[in-house]
């Protein structure tokens, strides 16, 4: 898009050449064709090195642009916007039933719903109104998916999931896989054995769940593994059979949820960092990252952080340890030459 | 399942309404519909404050109950017995081809054989008898599949791949993707060069291994990558290339092993633990949650843990070290307080 | 194949059986059928004790082994000359379209394109020559893929993904998906939201770029999430959103990168490393495994480890803290004891 037709869409003022601007971009990353934007005169030598073609600046700059300049009110506000307009279109996904998928005729599907190419919905299963389901999507019998739940290409939900409304869920998100559950141990005879446990539950998502990229979340040994609702989970994240996670959560990537524990509302599990099984995490306490909880955090909102899990206080002690013990080794070395002192007074 | 229906095929006594149960649920968990469960006495504040429509209860049980109440001889026993009949019935995957199914004609196919909708299996491949394949699988050319080994949706095996008998892959699994491997350094002229070291070997998998969702495990640059019989893995557990895992083990979720390192067997791997590459792990070891496991392990059955991975006690004292330090500092100072005193006498 | 006809092509000399030969190993780890080689006498022990059924030998090799021997002038080279003759063939992906791929009919397909089996790609996308898209991938609307990138099967890329030439992405790369971005608070009357943040930007990956199996590239907020040229990413890898990588760095498996951050040329990311948002990684930088890095590292070529990343020397004085503590511990009790014999004289 020209620079002067964006300007007029963002209600600024255009300095300069009338350039083509195809995305936006922080002054230091931007490149040609992008628009950058800044809001401070203290940033003023990111603007003078930005590669932007146009930067958005606020309509009393003086300081000039080595581009184009648009002077809007705020160009923090208008950079948005201008995103808005750059973004890719967001792809159409109509109502209506791609002709290669495959439904098995026992499936109720609600109003308006969407399915994709090449997915495959088995019996007894219910999609409810304006639910899409993308292309290549795996959705095993017995399943329930809420109104208006948008789940994308190569996702797949094993027998009995049950998904509420308005959720979202990224390609490649696994529901329902077998829980990890073993007996083992030695025969009379003394040879070993691994027998797997049957994981006879499910998987339950409540209504505005997000859930990331190639994340797993296990089926039951019995019963549910149930995410409450609003919980926002990141990509590449762990969640065990029978967890409970209440509700509006949040669970950062690459995090790990062991069995049979139980998250509280409003809780925040940072990146890489993994909880227990069988343990109880209390309402709004929050994991730092790449942090192990090994045991129940029974204070709502307490923050927790290391491997394993202690405040953020002990952390900083156990950094600190090496300079703390340099200090005493030389008090303890001072102490004794004034002993050696004394004793030979 | 009506409660009374329940009750008889459990071989119990129903006391109060004649509700309808749908699940499975622990006392704290348990909503209406759901039947639970509790064995001893101790627990009766969890009976009394359960949400579930009924409760498993021993025969002798005095205190009540806020629901209807199944009397039975091992109200353990008898709820597992109950997770059978609630559970999601088992898919059927009867023996046959799916006709979307894409099988190349030098494909050999045991005795009832399950291939799912819009799977590809490559020239060459051969799938053992009463193996599944459900849909949307892609396995490559000149694989072998052993019998009875059940490939959930999703999942691929590159070419070559050779897996044994009764193993279990669920959704997402991949196996024989190239292995992390590239020459790099300068050239005479002063310019960079980074090249793919090629990867020629395999992945072998041997019988009675269960694989979770979304775990990869890379081909081996020359030979193979090794996965022994009865090895368990987990969720999104990560196997570098010509790792050999003898047998026998466990790998819990997001765990990871580095190119051509050994594990022995019946070792357990715990959750979000990673093993450097080039070492031997040896029979029986324990590596505990996120520990990092730097260099071999000889003595067979050690526990070891933290990050670089040490002893139990050695971990601990890592963690114990501010509160000494804190300790030494009073004692140092009351020492400087006495010696002074001393030298003032 | 046979040794002797083995032996021939690598130019060496055949002793004993005329075994058949069908794979190379290393010489703990290989079994009947397997070729495998010592370059060193110092390994002899090994070659005792191998069961593989050829080993390659220097010629001037005078310990005998246990099996046939091919004698050769370089063992190493010879083993990897065997490994590509043994190597399982490489599938050949021929130019062409199958009849089952989804592609809209304004696809702009390069020359010799290899699209798979019920592959999908969506309007206004862009294929460079001899592109090769194997089978199942969905690729979405106004993407470009240039010329010779190979993308494995069941990989996605969501829409207005660009994506250079010469790439390789293994199975099960998620490219595009939506950021973890989320405005939340309490509204006027108490309750809680949780708002998604439109993440409006693209995935652009330069040219050369490897990436591993089920490794997931976020979208960005707005502008680009920007993978440089060279760049190399194992399996089970998470950028964040917006985040921009150079170039000619690489990242191990497992490792994550929070959102907005800059890593520069050249760097290593070590297995299970994570890296805070909005920070800066200096060019150079290596972060060693399972290291956590909170803030920015400035220093072109440091190596940092632990988590929080600090120095080797940081990380050892903090594993040596109980030594250094006990030794504290008896200067202070011997000190004490002195200071009491003085008090006492």
């Amino acid at each position: 898009m020209k620079a002067s037709e964006l300007a007029e869409k963002l209600g600024g003022v255009l300095e300069g050449a009338d350039v083509e601007l195809t995305a936006c971009g922080g002054l230091e990353e931007a490149r040609e064709g992008d628009l950058s934007f800044c809001k401070d005169v203290k940033h003023v030598q990111l603007v003078e090195t930005t590669k932007a073609s146009a930067v958005l600046l606020p309509r009393d700059w003086t300081s000039g642009a080595p581009c184009s300049i648009i002077r809007v009110d705020d160009p923090n506000q208008a950079c948005m916007a201008a995103a808005e307009i750059f973004a890719p279109p967001q792809p159409v996904r109509k109502a209506g039933i791609h002709p290669t998928a495959i439904i098995d005729e026992s499936v109720k599907l609600g109003n308006n719903v969407h399915v994709g190419a090449y997915s495959i919905i088995e019996a007894n299963t219910v999609i409810g109104d304006d639910a899409i389901i993308e292309a290549q999507v795996f959705i095993g019998e017995n399943c329930k998916v809420g109104a208006r739940t948008h789940i994308y290409p190569q996702v797949t939900l094993r027998e009995g999931t049950i998904v509420g409304k308005d959720c979202i869920f990224h390609c490649g998100v696994r529901l329902g896989g077998d829980g990890y559950g073993f007996n083992n141990g030695r025969r009379e005879d003394g040879s070993v054995y691994i027998e797997k446990i049957p994981q006879l539950g499910i998987v339950e998502i409540a209504d505005g769940v997000e859930i990331g990229s190639n994340t797993t979340i296990d089926r039951a040994r019995i019963g549910r593994t149930y995410i409450g609702p609003m919980t926002k989970i990141d990509n590449l994240v762990q969640i065990g059979h029978n967890v409970k996670v209440k509700g509006y959560s949040g669970l950062i990537a690459q995090s790990g949820v062991a069995g049979s524990t139980e998250i509280g509302y409003g809780c925040l599990i940072w990146a890489q960092a993994g909880i227990s099984g069988h343990i109880k995490i209390a309402d709004g306490v929050q994991v730092g990252p790449q942090s192990g909880v090994p045991q129940s955090v029974n204070e709502p909102g307490r923050y927790v952080i290391g491997s394993p899990a202690t405040s953020l206080k002990e952390l900083a002690a156990i950094s600190l340890a090496p300079k703390m013990i340099t200090k005493l080794r030389q008090d303890v070395k001072a102490l004794r030459q004034d002993v050696e002192k004394l004793a030979n007074k």
